[in-house]
């Protein structure tokens, strides 16, 4: 039985749920059974790449409120992280995807909405071990770069924003 | 006319063409028109993005002969990238895509195969304002940076070959 690779895509660069996307979509050309549990994000339908999965028939499952920086009711959030979680649970555990990205997810563990080590301790036992699982976003905590395959940082080295370009539909989002 | 990105995933890590390939397919799935033109790599099929590619009718034009650093015919090497590059202007001046994207296309450049200036002075001139271009590849050249509107670094934290753990289809080609 071939080792599913845990990914972890981290850094305060663009591409983190970017090449998530990318290899989701990469396993799904090659029949691989994939789906996303997103973390943080609200079910808009303003995103791109879920537009993208739903023309695909890709599973996704948005959990998020749309948290921001500026969010009021942080008790919602945090509540939505830790429900998300659960989904994120039943999908692992339920044999039905060969590669599951777990979009934003370090959030959760860095602002502790979750305590890392249950959530590493869970996945040491309840993840099927040809299961590929993708996590991204910023600050992905130690314990779970330890517990990783396959860690990448993307660093801002050049960014738009600073130029006054705004982002762009399509593009960045 | 909202002015079009141009985007450069540069550095040691994965994710550089991943993350071209993800934003590829959020601009699919918003229903801009684009296509990928691939420098280096050989058209042989295997690789899942490309599979992915044909499933969703995106245009994808392979332009290498399957380089690697230790290739034997650098002559063949050298005029693929600049007939490569010949497929890329015709299709950044043909008003047919939103968003194009040249992946592996900074090896040419780094490697003196294309003059670097020539290349920027040529995209300062014929690049439509609106057109999206994604410039993927290590050691992206200085002059490259400077005229990219937002430049992305990959950095490789841990990876699994450190591990004795091989490449797996669908996940990381």
């Amino acid at each position: 039985m071939k080792k599913g690779l845990v990914i972890v895509n981290t850094g305060n660069g663009k591409g983190k749920s970017t090449a998530a996307f990318g290899l989701l979509l990469r396993a799904w050309g090659r029949g691989l059974r994939v789906c996303v549990v997103q973390f943080i994000k609200s079910e808009t339908g303003k995103w791109g790449e879920i537009k993208a999965a739903q023309k695909l028939g890709i599973d996704w499952f948005t959990t998020g409120d749309g948290f921001t920086w500026t969010s009021k009711d942080m008790d919602e959030t945090v509540a939505r992280a830790i429900a998300g979680w659960e989904v994120a649970k039943e999908k692992i555990v339920s044999g039905n995807y060969d590669v599951i990205v777990l979009d934003e997810f370090t959030y959760a563990m860095h602002f502790a909405w979750l305590e890392t080590n249950q959530v590493i301790d869970w996945l040491k036992s309840n993840k099927p071990t040809e299961l590929h699982l993708v996590i991204t976003g910023r600050d992905a905590p130690a314990e779970l770069i330890e517990y990783a395959d396959l860690v990448t940082e993307m660093t801002e080295v050049k960014h738009p924003y600073q130029q006054g370009i705004l982002a762009q539909a399509g593009i960045e989002f």
